[in-house]
């Protein structure tokens, strides 16, 4: 775990409250990560928002995903009515939900609602086995957006931001980035995402391998070209979104495998990032793992989860509720009349 | 996993939702035990309550516990004034909490609140070391009272109830109880419960050897006998609470290891209990887990935890509510637009 001097006074104070030390395991160690990330000892955990970013991937059409990326708009439709899974769970942990569309390839919705924001750079990437996903200045442009929106919660007094995303075929991407960046085996990396069967876990297999060994090479001396040529539309935003919330002492909650690969271009391009991360939970992907240990971040929740859409940001918050609780609510040894030796 | 019809139709349910089947992993299976053990898909999470028994044992006296006696009394304190982890993670998770005494060695507190019952059913169990720890009529009076508070709960209108408890020195019944209910064998029974060094772990094994050994042979004969031997008082009234609850089409969740031996009891007096259940928690504690297979039993959460007083149960409160959300307030995928084979 990262420690800082608020982390290690955090870790004092728990071992003064009255319980036995450590038992109340992970949810003492999502205390220290809020104390460390929000440099103190009263870490607060509302106002609290998750940034979806959506977009579309040229890849799909070289048969990487179980489905269509006419589910991409369909799911924003959903998200926007309200109906989909992280609509529901963000309303239930009490999280307030932004969705930034920065390159789907579906039309605009109609009278959006206010948290819906169109800022499509491109509609759809590139497909990445065939030539760069994505140009430096699309990448750079995403990027910025993501920044934007991470100031911009924090400037309306949020302090505990997620990240998440909805995009078919973003698995690709993904394991591309994690092989990429974390020098880990292709086949290592690559997962069933959103359901592939055998011929297209073996496709995408193929097409991850070629992307990352023709990138590789040039990843020391041009990052954002290598990085930029695996990547996707609301990747790039994510990362954004992470580095620029890393600076604003927020405690930033990451989603599963497609936000942790957007956290590893964010820690490559602005070193540091991972000081403010927590990630949310262990995800069904092979590559999450990996992408997980580069960071030197635990998952909160290991549930077999592999939606995204920042559903396994927001089913850790209230988990996050209750370490703060602990931390700064709860009686001292010395308070019930327990000394040492009675 | 448990089935029942409501449990299949849930299952069906959940995977005409807008997402990939199974893709909400653990939050799924525990919306489907919801709808199992309240009979409905429509299941509620609140108004829920935590009935926490209290009680002192008397083999703390044989030197099987890392803290005394004296500190169940501060406990108990600790909780009416709402400094205690339970307290806090009881408030955060909007769970209504009651503290029972069933056989604490302490005074009665001065001027109690609404939340606190007296309901001594004597001062301590005796050493199981030394001879049977409570008389099959306390046990009897103990099963009752909490058999009482299921009761009562339910008039009330709560249809989510959680137990645990407050007593020093009660992993070891807890350890005797699953070594002698499940048939596994004492060493992989007996831990170090809220932090016993080597000396007290190998004299807590011994004694739980040696009273496992004199009670196995009767309990065929007589159950209840064998099992007041090596119980306690608030492993009895827990026992009760959990056959009583499960009766009532609650959904009945358990803390950790000590909760789950009272289930045992439960199960093996009350032959059905274990279908109402929910296990809040994997328990650092090593028996939690035989205790937990032997009821069928999945632990929604692994956050090594090990401090009782029914924490592990408050956790997962909110990812109940969560489930509930999902199974009832998500679009179908027919609703967004979606039909297989697009």
């Amino acid at each position: 775990m990262i420690l800082n001097n608020f982390a290690l006074q955090a870790r004092a104070l728990l071992d003064s409250l009255a319980k036995p030390q450590g038992s109340l395991g992970r949810i003492e160690e999502v205390a220290v990560v809020l104390a460390r990330t929000q440099g103190t000892l009263s870490p607060i955990t509302k106002k609290r928002r998750l940034v979806l970013f959506a977009a579309d991937h040229g890849v799909v059409a070289s048969g990487v995903s179980a489905w269509p990326s006419a589910i991409t708009e369909m799911m924003i439709a959903a998200i926007i009515k309200g109906g989909a899974a992280s609509s529901v769970l963000a309303a239930e942990t009490q999280t307030d939900l932004r969705l930034v569309d920065v390159g789907s390839l579906g039309d605009a919705p109609v009278s959006p609602p206010q948290f819906y924001r169109d800022a499509r750079v491109r509609r759809s990437s590139r497909d990445l086995s065939i030539e760069p996903a994505l140009t430096q200045d699309e990448f750079n442009h995403c990027w910025e957006i993501g920044a934007e929106e991470a100031r911009a919660a924090s400037v309306q007094g949020f302090c505990v931001l997620a990240t998440g995303e909805m995009g078919i075929g973003n698995t690709t991407p993904a394991a591309c980035l994690t092989a990429l960046l974390t020098g880990s085996d292709v086949s290592l990396c690559v997962g069933r995402g959103a359901g592939a069967d055998n011929v297209v876990l073996q496709r995408k297999h193929e097409i991850v391998q070629k992307a990352v060994a023709q990138n590789k090479s040039q990843l020391a001396s041009n990052p954002l070209k290598s990085i930029a040529a695996v990547s996707g539309l609301e990747i790039a935003a994510m990362a954004g979104f992470l580095a620029e919330a890393a600076k604003l002492n927020c405690t930033v909650v990451l989603d599963g495998f497609v936000a942790t690969a957007a956290a590893l271009i964010a820690e490559h391009l602005a070193p540091g990032t991972k000081h403010a991360l927590l990630s949310g939970h262990q995800s069904a992907e092979p590559g999450h793992k990996l992408a997980l240990a580069s960071l030197e971040l635990q998952p909160v929740l290991s549930f077999d989860m592999r939606l995204g859409e920042g559903t396994g940001a927001l089913v850790v918050m209230p988990l996050l509720d209750q370490a703060a609780a602990i931390l700064t609510r709860m009686a001292r040894l010395e308070d019930i009349g327990f000394a040492r030796g009675v």
